[in-house]
């Protein structure tokens, strides 16, 4: 689009066409023609994110395929819900990539981010809640985040979470995950005064209903300063988180 | 925006700026500049359709305000969900208006349309389907389509839809209104060639849930050729409706 | 217990104890022990319809010795919900069993009863609700009644369904049996002076969520006269259908 | 109709047309015109049962209106749902109609019935489910039903509803209302071997949401021989009651 | 019932029938009339525990006339949900009743029971959960239990918990009332060593569903040895309570 | 039927029967007969739309047979929802079926109808989305329609979608695909004026309840002119999509 | 901690440091520093209940390495929710466990609790709820409590519950576990004076929903004393049972 | 608590007691001795913060009590959900608050907080989310926060939002609030590389279901950087928004 926006504005300049003609040639491109390359430079702005690929019901080959072009920008490089099988047929073809079990993630890292002074507190009631921490973890170091692990403090045992208390207090700002009734965001929530990204998990039976019961119990949080992503959503949490984190401080905008 | 993207343009045309100059001023203009008269431009082609207010929860001030400034643009105007309580406030200040009240709409016509030759049937299940019927009935019309209502043909009695059904078979788009189980629309579905745009309605107890099975089993229509709108939303059908009855016909794009 | 209670009396009458000791000892029988024949009698009576085992999360084991002792009873003898593979491995201990592939059903005949005059009709509205109409038609069967299949006669070819009405309405009881938004149900209602029994299926995707949205639009049927059962619920149709087909009729109570 | 077709043949048997032509002037009568007589009178044979007028939503002048026209017909008038105030305003027009405030139902009786032998047994868990209780027992008795009563023996206390059970047994239908947990209709079901037809009522609170729970216990009745109707449905379980009390009894067809 | 048992007995030492006469006319007796005696002596013995009065939805002379008859028996009288418009108008016939508005319970206080050493702790998450409290508190001070109330103790700030601790602790049975996500339940369930049981309030907005989070999130409750109510039963809490609390100790059975 | 009507008529040309009989012998034949002549004619002129087959959860040799007969009657065939494994051994019998492993479909193509001048525009919002989008385009191109394909223009990079606006304006109806939040479906809403069919996906996890989440929002579009089919209905979107194609076109009627 | 916190109560008594330094210092250590040991007083306390590990999602490994740590601390072990094929791995390298198959649950005894006098009665509608009631029973016994197990009494057959039920009366507590429609919590609550403890199981098909059907309907029970745990929670009823079951008697605090 | 911390420690360095007195006594103070003094300074630090009212179901009485108090402690009061009833009591007493009818909320204002260079933007779809907007608005004032309105520019209208996108884009975090299908969220997401917080309102009717669409179409937003909160809660995005806006900024911490 650039060129025929250049054309025009040179067939201007040499008289080749008149002030009006230019008007209703530039007028006779579509929106879309005129707003792409506006919007292309506002996501190429955010391109200092790498691109996600979310690998759940792809085909190796097809992850393959985006990773390749990916590759091609010079882009580092995250998949998400990548399962021990999809991992080995991608791990063939490049070599160079690492795959986080725990998260069921798979980066590419071409380029080495400067991690933040300030950190992300990633918190987990229990130890099943750990793949998703983890998916949160590698997103953010990705984004060149610190971060700080503190799992398996959940509530019913208080004392877990209290010896911890002051690390996540430091943090810049905190991700809570937990599955059955997430009571631990409420408790972190009205101990720390950062903001607070709760996770639901799909941990539980019965009436947990796959991660719900937890979803609208964090969203009902009495303490004040929660926000809440989507079930097992750790790399959403870790976007948003990284966001926060990067603001205002040495590495933000 | 017109103005500064001629500016522009006069300022290269004149040699006092360069091409590179004018492609970066250019680039400077936001993306809204550049898209704000293109997609005004569409938009006033579609008012050729009115513009529509939603009534409920809005005082008779608030209604007022937007009627009369619609009316300074020589717009028809159309407004839903109006209360017997509201119109009496509406017509006191807009003698000119018409309340629909068994459609709890109230119209201004400044410009009659002309209708079209081909008709939307308008279908009921029941007598407690009508507002949404008049609803829609109201819509249609202000849009200029030529409607004919068949009420009251519920399937618990199949005689009467079947002593009707030529009419609806005639119709270039057919529009189904019913609450409950919402049987109606299948049966409909099955026996004409023609789109057909269901909407639930509220009506019923119970395990109705106030319009939700309705909708559910008309999303689940075993005829095809059926879409579906949300609950009681006549407008919404007639809207659709009349887009499809414009096609290709002699008032039609 | 009839012995110990006749204990009792006896004793009484031989005036081993007093008629004090004789109410206190009856009064130390506990209810259950005093309620028990009394109930018994009742469940007696009632098998004349035989009794069913449901095969669904049974082994093959555990089914075959449940069949073992009604065998033993002299009983007719049902198994729903049986698997093809669980009816192998039961059919090599049973070779006197039937396997009813269709309706998913297994029985062993010990005693044919007498049909009734009156019928079951047995409508369906497409060919994949047919296993949960072969569980009810072996059912009805199994129980002594005359039946009639309808399959496939769903609204949306309304057609065939009024090809087949006589045969409907002269039964004594109908159950439809249909998925998706299941408007059969209306629309046979509508149609018989009969009772109605509506058995919504699972059949369906999406927005069916596995047979609510039929089981809900059942429910909220405008014809009236129709009751309703579980999803898939074949044989709680047939069974309900049985007591009212004996109901008064020859081969009645 | 009638005449139209009557005309055809006499045209037909004066020469005055061909049989072809005959033919094709009956076949130039719409489905409905052929179908709607014979359905006519199916629907005449069941206004053996007197329509039904359903009050909620509906104003004393409408209910007045469709009140005055089945007058004029000869029927028995039976309206449901219908409020102590809108009663009043009705009871002045119609002083010969009958207001049974229990049940929320207003009738008109010109002729009659002749109730059954055999009769149909109404029982309610609790006090506060006699209105949907009386609403069914009203329809009874307009259809022509004998009835007996057995209100407020809820399984909380079991022996009320054993010093009932031998009247519940020598029903030919029986009819089970009850909200919260519904548990009323599994043990009778379980105790007597006919029909029994479940009312899930909107009493209780919380999670009872307002009848569902009483609904979905009854649908997953572990007793056989139970099927439901919608929420409240008083006058529906009747409807369907009063159909089985008339087979093959000295009332029934 | 007694009686007629007795009868037969007598008429049997009298030899005016033979032993199988006797066991004849026992059968003839229905399952109710023998187990109706037996039920009823149990029944007796549990109301130590006064009658309870639900009064949402009955009139005031409705709920007059069971206190009446109550209070024929001399038992203590508790009527739950109670207006204050129905208050007034009970207060006029029964000047004794103490109404306690903060939990909309009202009480006649005809036998004062004797309190139990032991108590019981009503907790509560908030101020608004408070009506729920206190029908759980009259209730178990009417069914003779010692109790103490910690309010407004949610997890948002920890240390009002913290500082109440030990009294929850040294209780036999807790009670924990919560609205909104219920948190409070797995803290509290985290840090005593006792059973908990969890009332689940209506209180919040939203994605609360009237109680519904609430309910969920204590079901899921990650501390073991919680149980659970229906949204807002303070009253079914403390009855249970109470059984727990009177079990081995002084007033217990 | 035809022949007993003529003969009928015949014999009442003849005088071998009065007009009364007649009348007596036509009633006597049932709805049904007459209805279905009349109603197969509809069917038949409906069939210029190929029948149509579901294949999940039949099996090879149910889908052969419907295809055999279909193929008898010289109509074009479509089976949707045909797995990879399914096209394996129907292509072994049908060697000149064509499987579209892309939207799961199978066809036979015997004749091959002319396309539409005028074209649905087919919009996705993401890769995922393609499956559904291709059942759309397979049936929409058997159906003869022209069709525009624009996959991948999800609104979180509204650019992709801006640069195929005028594609999507051009079309005459336009499908619009989505999982997830189905945003796009407001978006395209807002900048076309022609019919907008919406179908929601099951693409998504958590939150997005298998696309519950995605058609309760396009139900719920801001944008006018929207209408909606079950979860993952491609081929519904593409059977009322070609309805209103054809409408007043060169190829309509 | 306590280390910390007597290091420098020694110095304060050697006069190292004054008492102001002491109170900074002692400030200076975290809310958990000095809340850890109480707290885990408390948990010590409470461990008299052995620690219990959730099976399901875990690896063999896993639970191998939490069993190896509490054997090395000389604590019983439960583990429940454990398949076949995992008891399978953990008893090659625990020769000494034992595997309960019907509860799916694990046990290592190493100190054999002494049971209480009085015991819980676990009481099953059908034979399907038996895994759930084993896990309960299991968990029961390791906390030291005599059992008594009334299986298969499920509301249809009344007599089957009635035959047991003084043995259910003279519990202390009772767990009642039942799927479908949970009727016989609300029979079992109306018949004793004692807690009931109720587990709804995901045992039914259609709207049984996996349980939520009878977990709704226990939650709404009609009998008093009645409070609920999650769906086939085993586990948590027994877990609740125990501690009541210890309440005030022999073995109890 | 101080002081009986540093009575202990005194005795012990005028030797009144030995190290290991100390160390009991310490001991016995219960953890919320220890706990309170450090949880209470987090909670001083946090109440930069002013204290919250949330208005709905509290009197006026109430109300006022609670300003009192705070008033008295010299906080600055943010009172939400105040109609305009509960305001009109509540300015009589307290003339110095403000009501903002808009937002439904009361402030009293003794501390005027500077406000942050940066910026909340506050984006709604429509203008019946203005309450909700409001709301927010007063509460990130209220707490030191300059705020961007950019209110009605809904995604059916694209161009509306386009020409505001430069304004979102430089603030430092955007709350976006709508109702019906919430798609704003989704198209802002896209566009801006900011955390962006999301709002439900209760806007729309039928399938809006009260906010629930809203709510999970935004917590399946495709868009990355979006986190949620409850339905309407334009107080908690608000919370959240002025703890992000003021980290690492001028008036951050």
């Amino acid at each position: 689009m650039a060129e025929s926006l250049k054309d025009v504005l040179k067939q201007l300049a040499q008289h080749q066409i008149s002030v009006d003609d230019a008007a209703d040639r530039l007028a006779g491109l579509t929106i879309s023609d005129l707003a792409f390359s506006k919007v292309d430079l506002e996501r190429e702005r955010r391109t200092g994110y790498p691109e996600v690929i979310y690998g759940e019901g792809k085909t190796v080959s097809q992850i393959i395929n985006i990773m390749t072009a990916l590759k091609g920008n010079g882009q580092n490089i995250l998949a998400t819900r990548i399962s021990k099988e999809q991992s080995a047929g991608i791990l063939k073809q490049f070599p160079e990539a690492t795959y986080h079990a725990a998260g069921r993630c798979l980066t590419v890292m071409l380029n080495q981010p400067v991690p933040t002074d300030s950190y992300i507190a990633i918190v987990t009631a229990g130890t099943t809640d750990i793949p998703v921490a983890e998916e949160a973890a590698v997103t953010a170091e990705l984004y060149g985040n610190r971060i700080k692990r503190i799992y398996d403090v959940g509530v019913a045992g208080l004392q877990r979470l209290l010896a911890n208390i002051e690390t996540i207090r430091k943090a810049k700002v905190v991700i809570v995950i937990a599955g059955m009734e997430g009571a631990l965001v409420s408790v972190v929530g009205g101990l720390v005064a950062k903001p607070v990204i709760a996770v639901p998990t799909s941990v539980g039976y019965g009436a947990s209903f796959q991660g719900v019961t937890a979803l609208l119990a964090m969203l009902n949080s009495c303490a004040s300063g929660v926000t809440v992503v989507n079930i097992d959503n750790g790399f959403g949490a870790a976007y948003s988180a990284s966001m926060i984190n990067h603001l205002g401080g040495k590495n933000g905008d």
